[in-house]
């Protein structure tokens, strides 16, 4: 029973972007080991994760620990990734909306690659460019009193409904194949260059325009052959510039 | 709008028996804010609630602490009450099933009356005793592989689907009356000392056999008419014995 359960938690990569306490870093491997997920992936962690205190907050789930990757960059922490969820503490501007637990983690089971849960620091969350890497955005209703979950607690809540939903979660072969990370990354940069080698962006406001292209395609949720064909695009741009047609 | 969401969410008293960590302490008092829960009842603590480690960890919700009720048994924690969960998280000789949250957590909200979630210690969580006070038990679904939640992640977890679950709540105008925690003990002491005065128990074995007399009401959820009831069979039983009929 248990492997057939946990099957397709095993695609899920927990990413944690700058925690700072090694409590909470020790809090997450236990209740990761304890709803069935292993993968725990750490961006820059202002604490030692594998320090005193991290392991006895672990307990059980030191291997949790003792496994998890540390990366310097969140795109690191992607590489492999078909989809991603950000995890938010606030409302945000974003033109994708925000969706409970409930509804938007079975969407990380659907998948026979890999699907990445971001969930940012302790103190301020994830910048609205880390947000933007992602293809929705998760937010745990909570009360009007007293928004600010621990860290910890909130990677409880997504643990337990991406359990609960795993015990519901559909047959991979009947799935829509999603353009792994790298490869979209790929392609936004591309386009980035192109659009600043002939005009359309400037230098000094080009990242924020392109984080509204990235949320625009990250939104549609881009399979391989469509990111191929946009990057198709590009190159025949960059062909007939060359051509000066 | 958060009137509305929180209202039967008043009616529910977070109880916990002998916690020993005051981090975890001050961990579900921010939790318990952040979903809507405000009554926090401690049994016996075996750290200081109020301390700095609580403190720290409640953040904002320092005030949950300080209105945290302090008692020395877990019968006083549910004067009031009309009906209580007990959680566990291990399977367990009950002759009640074990349920997962979603599955019984709604329960707590049909009712005008308080209602009690119960949790036990951080090392070995209730008694069979203590158990037993509840009508319905609860078991957060795990992975095999590392069963032992930590204590402030299963009040999360709980206080999570207690607030989805106020989001659809019924009217109480429409829920079926249950008698209150102490009528029901008042009942069943009444009926321990009726069936040791005519020899039914034996002093030594009259707590494990009145386990399952409570457990079976427990189940029934009795009403206040139904106790009363039961009550008053009691009291003719006595009456006709000292008639010697």
């Amino acid at each position: 029973m248990s492997s057939v359960e946990t099957a397709p938690l095993a695609h899920v990569r927990v990413v944690v972007v700058e925690p700072a306490g090694p409590l909470n870093v020790g809090a997450i491997a236990r209740v990761m080991k304890n709803m069935g997920l292993a993968h725990l992936v750490l961006v820059n962690p202002q604490c030692d994760p594998l320090g005193t205190e991290a392991r006895q907050m672990a307990v059980h789930a030191v291997d949790v620990l003792e496994a998890a990757q540390q990366v310097a960059t969140l795109s690191e922490a992607l590489v492999g990734c078909d989809r991603a969820i950000a995890t938010t503490g606030q409302e945000r501007e974003l033109s994708t909306p925000l969706e409970p637990p409930r509804q938007v983690l079975p969407w990380l089971l659907e998948t026979q690659q890999t699907a990445a849960l971001i969930f940012g620091r302790e103190d301020h969350g994830l910048s609205n460019a880390e947000l933007n890497v992602a293809e929705r955005f998760l937010k745990i209703p909570v009360s009007p009193d007293y928004t600010s979950l621990n860290l910890a607690q909130a990677v409880a809540v997504c643990a337990y409904e991406l359990r609960q939903a795993s015990l519901n979660a559909p047959e991979p072969s009947s799935l829509r194949e999603f353009a792994p990370f790298e490869q979209r990354e790929g392609y936004y940069q591309d386009l980035e260059q192109l659009l600043l080698d002939i005009g359309y962006l400037q230098p000094h406001t080009a990242s924020a325009r392109m984080a509204k292209f990235r949320a625009l395609y990250n939104r549609a949720q881009l399979s391989p052959e469509e990111t191929a064909m946009l990057r198709g695009i590009l190159r025949q741009v960059r062909w007939a510039l060359s051509q000066r047609l």
